[in-house]
């Protein structure tokens, strides 16, 4: 039994609903894909539900549920993902926050929730917050891309149960960070010191002062939001006996998989935006197959389109990444397990993620060939009608990787 | 409501994987199945987990769970199950084995797993072993067809904690039992001292000498494998209101159904083997139903040829089922409930159980039409997309014997 490897290509929002400018067909059904419908006729075809039926998933908890880890058990807010993703180490009991670097005017009210989405300096700001004490907590601080950037939240007695102190709106006042749970009284309160404590020291910051000369908005505040305790996540390698990596723009689905134990392959044409390098991505995908058994590849350009509601838009990114994915089919070693699905339907009718299930097709050189099209109604059609916790075992599976239950 | 019998007949191993050798198609996709997919037309299909989606089953936990005992909760090893289907009776506490008499060295290194498939004489050898009382624990042996045989431990303290004498393998020594927990240290080290006990006698006994003396391989070890504790399993009967009876060549699927309390039918024409035959099992299946309500059938060739990874030989064995199915039909009393299915896939381009489900079809005079052909493809499109075990559920709802849960 030749064990084999495998590349899951997760479209990040790919499923959708019949929408009106499409002739009611779904973007992925009124684009012309010739290369995943051909991948569909050798692949086992049909539906996944990322959690459970009707269930709207994020993609934080998609993509645990989709690797083996039950996001009812292990995620408590998105926080710890994205500080992971931004490389920061996190210890057992930590709390972190996912954060925007914001202007507020001086009644605390939020201007511009990124800032003018400032490009540079956030690096040298972060440095001057970075760190601080108060009482017995200590407050770690990492930029991400443009506006974005983590806090960590070390100390003892913590709680992840605190509302957001981003007020998700402009013209807001920002929130005070409530605790929602009796143990998490200390953390709002410090939490919001901190904030305060910050705020003070990101107005009058160089930084700041020079982008006010230059009639830029100051980047005057840090909003947490999405605190999370940090999991513990079994190891992949330990979990399923491969060692895992991924190739992700996004720093949530990059922490997921950072916390998971699988290696990020970053290049810089992973944008996880709509200018993203996907046969570059897919080109580093294989060449990670020469060192791991299973790689991720996360492209989220489908999602924005959906967020964007532009359903026009989607479909040509979805012609895009055929084009991709036929690059891959000619890149790929033969014998290769191949999974394309998504972590979510981003309907561009809605505007967010819904709980529509998304087609999933497994191709394998054996694999049963059910499929016709790849789209959401043609793949109903096949053997699969799954959950998201399926994924994995039926992953080890057409690997033949997995353990036999009895004689 | 007319109470129906029913017919379950498990074509084991059925499921397959497309095969490069059949213009990627599986073995049943490619048969001419004639009569097959007659009653495909005239039954509810659809494809079956029969544990759950990609866990590969073995035929015992898989036939467990069809039979709607919970593998998970009653099943710890194969033993058990193979001396219930060699008519040794089991006790509460009892710990059973699988055995092979083999052939040794006087290193104790395994020249030959099966002692030359021996064919005579194992009747004698387990009787100069048979009884053998160890402390308080009593070794009880029986010999199956050929080189195969089952032994249980009765007295206080056992455990199926622990692990295979048989090295599963020539030219290895054999293995000591090993504990895999505290509590088995008892049973692994009074388990090694009876290899070793019966081995001294084997060695000198007059079979094994008279095989020598022949150039024969002489049986002169008896390697346990397969450890398992008695499971206690609810009477057939009793949860099901069917008596049930089995025609059934393999002695662990025998054993299974004989602890389940179904009665055995034995004939020597189910020979567990390629020569089995087919039409004389389901004669047997149909004069049953005098008897009882609920008859199994398993049919063991098409596992076999997946696993010796031969496409063209599973073909024709099933080609040989569909002849035998077209003789059911004639035979069947009008208004039995008829299903065909398998309890796991045996790809022969795997060579081993896999976790991919298989089809299914329940035929009925009044079941719904579905069908088209029935293999693992044109199934899907059914309306069945069941795990194991709900299978019963469906059979006690077809046959009119469900319970109604509420007004």
């Amino acid at each position: 039994m030749q064990q084999r490897k495998a590349i899951l290509v997760i479209l990040d929002g790919l499923g959708d609903r019949g929408n009106p400018e499409l002739d009611g067909l779904t973007p992925l059904q009124y684009a012309s894909t010739p290369h995943l419908d051909s991948l569909a006729k050798r692949s086992m075809v049909g539906l996944m539900d990322p959690i459970a039926p009707g269930i709207r998933a994020g993609s934080d908890t998609s993509h645990l549920n989709l690797l083996g880890y039950n996001p009812y058990e292990v995620y408590t807010g998105r926080g710890p993902f994205e500080a992971a993703g931004l490389d920061m180490d996190l210890e057992p009991g930590d709390i972190a926050f996912r954060c925007n670097f914001s202007t507020v005017d001086e009644n605390l009210v939020v201007l511009d929730r990124r800032a003018g989405r400032i490009k540079e300096g956030t690096h040298e700001l972060v440095e001057a917050i970075n760190g601080i004490k108060i009482e017995d907590v200590t407050f770690y601080v990492k930029e991400g891309v443009e506006h974005r950037a983590a806090l960590i939240m070390r100390g003892a007695g913590l709680s992840s149960k605190v509302s957001d102190v981003d007020p998700h709106g402009t013209g807001k006042r920002i929130h005070l960070a409530k605790p929602l749970s009796k143990d998490a009284e200390k953390t709002a309160r410090l939490l919001n010191e901190f904030v305060v404590r910050a705020h003070k020291i990101l107005e009058n910051h160089p930084v700041n002062i020079e982008r006010k000369k230059n009639g830029l908005k100051p980047a005057n505040i840090l909003l947490p939001r999405g605190a999370g305790m940090v999991p513990h996540l079994e190891k992949f390698e330990k979990k399923y006996g491969m060692k895992g990596a991924c190739v992700v723009g996004a720093p949530l689905i990059r922490g997921i998989c950072k916390l998971a134990g699988m290696e990020p392959v970053d290049f810089s044409g992973a944008t996880g935006s709509y200018d993203t390098d996907m046969r570059g991505k897919f080109e580093h995908a294989v060449k990670s197959l020469n060192t791991h058994e299973f790689v991720l590849v996360n492209i989220k350009a489908t999602d924005i389109a959906g967020h964007d509601m532009l359903p026009r838009k989607k479909v040509e990114v979805i012609e895009r990444i055929d084009d991709a994915i036929g690059y891959l089919m000619e890149i790929m070693p033969e014998d290769t397990v191949l999974v394309v699905t998504a972590d979510h339907s981003t309907p561009c009718t809605v505007g967010d993620h819904s709980g529509d299930p998304v087609p999933i097709m497994l191709y394998a050189s054996d694999a049963r060939k059910e499929g016709k099209e790849f789209n959401e109604v043609s793949c109903a059609r096949g053997s699969l009608r799954i959950k998201g916790s399926d994924l994995m075992n039926i992953v080890l599976n057409l690997t033949n990787r997995a353990e036999k239950f009895g004689a």
